[in-house]
């Protein structure tokens, strides 16, 4: 088996299945999400709708999808930043900061728009620190570590941060990202101490 | 280029474009169905809320999925009545099942489970005599016709009525689930006339 179809230390499923049913599977867990939300949702439907226009956006074309969509196009290239950065917002970040709107939804001030910008421009910071982290990872974390592949972004060519600053900036990158999630977090109040401790671990996490 | 990746006479995504793109765009097109249910409902939540729980039970691994997976794990072996059923019941048909409930839910009898029911059985039928002429059609009509590639099931040892019945039976299978769909489709009584059409059409089509 192939290093670069491990997950988690665990072959990812097309391999231990076959890319039919990783595809299939993959069809299938889109629907259960929405599926998920409209059970738990009946009796707070305003609610419940809300939650699935924001799931249904950020798993869409305009961000995961076509994240994933400029990051194969990219794939032998040479980096150029504009479109990393849009890869690493729409393709990893949309979802992070969803998750965390949706979470903010259900809060008492989830009406509160300035709130809500807050807990957004978190996200997307909490996002891209992510991402840089994952680039870096990728070169200073062996495979072990990793639970997948390590170097596999290097040997397809990828465009990384890692790639296209080097480890120093890149390194400079996900600090400035996750003090700025820091910041919002911050700025946002309330009950926030585990986004302060996750915020502050994505930083310093090794695999 | 191979027939078999004809669609109504054009070349199917993944031909026009890779297999990447392709899923990409399936997986695209799953949450833009759910984003545009949150758009459009966003005045009438509950109901849109419904639609969204159809839709997604109609997409997902209990039925679209489902039927596609053991579609595939049939493919070379010998046909068995039970496993194909499941296949077009939860493939083809359900998925028209839920066509025709989504459209019930906004009718004002929406909520009259005894009409919903009707509905639900003449949508089953609907499409299990769709299938059954879809199986016929491969093997009756030409690839010019069809828009993809005829003699394609019996090439691929795909499970078809027409394999296991023979053209004969498969067409009287035809006829039993189109008829079985009018008795539902009378029954449920209303502004049904587009309805009857359509399901007369089905029987008769040639692509």
């Amino acid at each position: 088996m192939d290093d670069s179809d491990l997950r988690r230390g665990s072959p990812s499923c097309h391999r231990a299945f076959d890319e039919a049913t990783a595809i299939l599977a993959g069809d299938a867990l889109i629907p259960l999400a929405f599926e998920q939300l409209a059970r738990a949702y009946q009796g707070s439907s305003s609610l419940g709708l809300e939650l699935v226009g924001l799931l249904a956006v950020a798993a869409g074309s305009q961000k995961l999808v076509g994240g994933q969509m400029e990051d194969l196009l990219a794939e032998g290239k040479s980096p150029e930043v504009e479109t990393l950065s849009y890869v690493h917002a729409n393709k990893t970040a949309a979802m992070i900061e969803t998750s965390l709107l949706m979470g903010f939804c259900l809060s008492e001030n989830g009406g509160n728009i300035e709130l809500r910008s807050l807990v957004s421009q978190a996200g997307q910071s909490l996002g891209l620190a992510f991402q840089a982290v994952d680039d870096l990872l990728d070169v200073t974390s062996t495979t072990e570590e990793l639970g997948k592949e390590a170097a596999h972004d290097q040997d397809t060519e990828k465009m990384t941060w890692v790639r296209m600053l080097g480890v120093k900036q890149a390194n400079e990158l996900a600090r400035e990202h996750t003090e700025q999630a820091l910041r919002m977090i911050e700025k946002i109040g309330g009950d926030n101490y585990f986004l302060l401790k996750l915020a502050e671990h994505m930083l310093r996490r090794t695999n």
